[in-house]
């Protein structure tokens, strides 16, 4: 990459309470020092690498082509499992190889991904507890310099890689399930908006929705604002996913909803 | 503006825990790669306007010359509020018509207000839920890229406007109330430090201080440690506003206090 | 420093709810357009000076060579305290001279103190309550900007110091006591790594460790992952301190162990 603005972004369950992210950052400036650093989160929960793929998903596709993502949600840390790169048809990702990179990856397309062996590309020092600081930083802002990825070590064609449950549509129900739960608990579901076309649902219709236990009728709406104040309703989310929502209120809340809970869709 | 270093500011009310903060910055990269980004806060309380509208006031003096503030607090997002650009004497603002940008614009004196039309400024797909990220980070970058204010759209002179109750001094008392609460539960009024003159309330002057129901007596200091620890005072913010503090302690908890509550302050 | 990419670093107390980091970017910008401001954490507990010592220390390392680190966690603002620059062999360092600065600073040497008393390095008008933004972030934007240190203030030579107390090795017994809990409640000790290698304690070692009144057996491991989920382990942690794990939980609340506690570690 020989762009005059590289970009780097940062997600990792690390918190923002500790100085461990800025010194994943100091290291990157050592070796990029004309390098963008943006955060996505560091507040995924700890070790939940569904969820920071998730996040990743939703934001990689609005980055810079070339940006490369750092997401490190790390259980495995110190343990053998990888440290790869992948070169995706928009962006690079780097990080351990448990998954957390793949949904993002896959969905633009993979051109060739790396396990990285070459010493060369980390710290002097790997402490056991923390390689976001020690190995992924400094990958990272080798490839923004211009590292071409082969360099850093053999081609894997085995990653890792996490599936999103896909929602179905059989005997007129739209059958999904809650795929992340949002900072205004909003409901974020896995049923994609061409779903909504085949069950042939269009807006103003009237719909059953059942979320784990709990169900209400709902309608689909364009904005918010269409339904009275704390009133449920069904919107298509920033994601171009099924979302339940309540205006000026908090629907997970409402549906006492969690991660993983199953949602039911029907036409009224 | 052809600065050679454009800065753009960021208020929102989405949190930190989600992606949607980074995606208005990837997006905002890929039109402006020079510019910097700066978080003003995304902690503003779920569609509270005037919270965020009373932070940006404070904020917005300190940046540079031609800065441009982004400010995406937005219960209207989906629906038919107008998304306007301003120019002021110092920043450019942008963001929804609800009032978010008028106290920091007013201050400062308003040059030209225009409402966005040019859907070329914009992402091609425009979500109902997220503005933010669609709107207003995309126009954002291209004023910081050199498009002048009258490109966006036509003018507009019946701008939404928020006020803030102004306090007065009347029967030797000043009548104010509370404007915000800080992370230190520091209480800020909207008593401007000229009132006090006013008033003829000078430095080490007792006064009792009333906050809704509670009132105790406490004397204008001009730092913090000038009372032992744990008592109250009173001393001018760094928004020049009296402030109602408690040394190594907690003003809000003392007096019960809430935004909105009414301050009465009257020498002793 | 005439660096062509300038780093400036932030840790306060301020919180990220406020606008209060954001007015010290603005300065900054103001006076150094180039640079570029990383946050360290700006959610040290309220005037927690050793605290924000310790996240320092830890973080600084890291950092290019010339950064300039800014740490405001100041109880003391607006009396008599000093204001100091220090320059270490490898950073730099603006602040009240409270101690804030002075482990990081002492670890990698001191070459010049100063304390700032020169007018022109700060704002016009210095607020009582918020040096951060009048004071110590436009005096680390003319350190970016290649201002001297000497033209500042004159050297002092009795800084504030902070001492961490140090763990001893005394008749087979380690004695520390606990520096820090990071977000993951991981319990971080004063226990250097040097110090087991004395007591000749090698990994897979089982030791008998204390955290105030509560005792465990466990093992000297080199990744979380080698006890079973929920166990307890001893682990060099990213900062060269001994530390206490609990692999996918939480060794704090184990241990119910706050900061000051003292620690054992004996062989078993």
């Amino acid at each position: 990459m020989s762009c005059k603005y590289p970009v780097i972004t940062l997600l990792t369950d690390f918190g923002i309470k500790d100085a461990y992210v800025s010194t994943m950052k100091g290291i990157i400036l050592q070796i990029c020092p004309a390098v963008k650093i943006i955060d996505v989160s560091h507040n995924i929960p700890r070790h939940n690498v569904i969820y920071g793929s998730f996040l990743l998903l939703g934001a990689s596709p609005y980055f810079p082509s070339g940006t490369i993502h750092v997401a490190v949600v790390d259980p495995g840390v110190g343990t053998a499992r990888r440290r790869i790169v992948i070169q995706g048809r928009h962006s690079f990702y780097v990080g351990p190889d448990n998954g957390i990179l793949s949904l993002s990856a896959r969905k633009e397309g993979i051109k060739l991904a790396v396990e990285v062996r070459e010493k060369r590309f980390m710290l002097p020092q790997i402490s056991n507890t923390f390689e976001g600081r020690d190995v992924f930083a400094p990958i990272s802002a080798y490839l923004a310099r211009g590292t071409e990825i082969q360099e850093f070590g053999p081609e894997i064609k085995d990653l890792e890689e996490l599936t999103l449950k896909e929602a179905i549509f059989s005997e007129e129900k739209i059958l999904g399930e809650i795929l992340h739960i949002d900072t205004f608990k909003n409901i974020i579901t896995n049923i994609p908006k061409n779903l909504l076309n085949e069950a042939k649902i269009t807006e103003n219709t009237l719909l059953r929705v059942s979320v784990g236990k709990n169900s209400q009728l709902m309608r689909f709406c364009k904005a918010y604002g269409e339904v009275p104040a704390k009133m449920p309703l069904i919107i298509i989310g920033s994601s171009d996913f099924l979302e339940i929502a309540v205006n000026q209120g908090s629907a997970s809340i409402l549906f006492k909803a969690k991660i993983g809970d199953d949602v039911i869709v029907v036409p009224y």
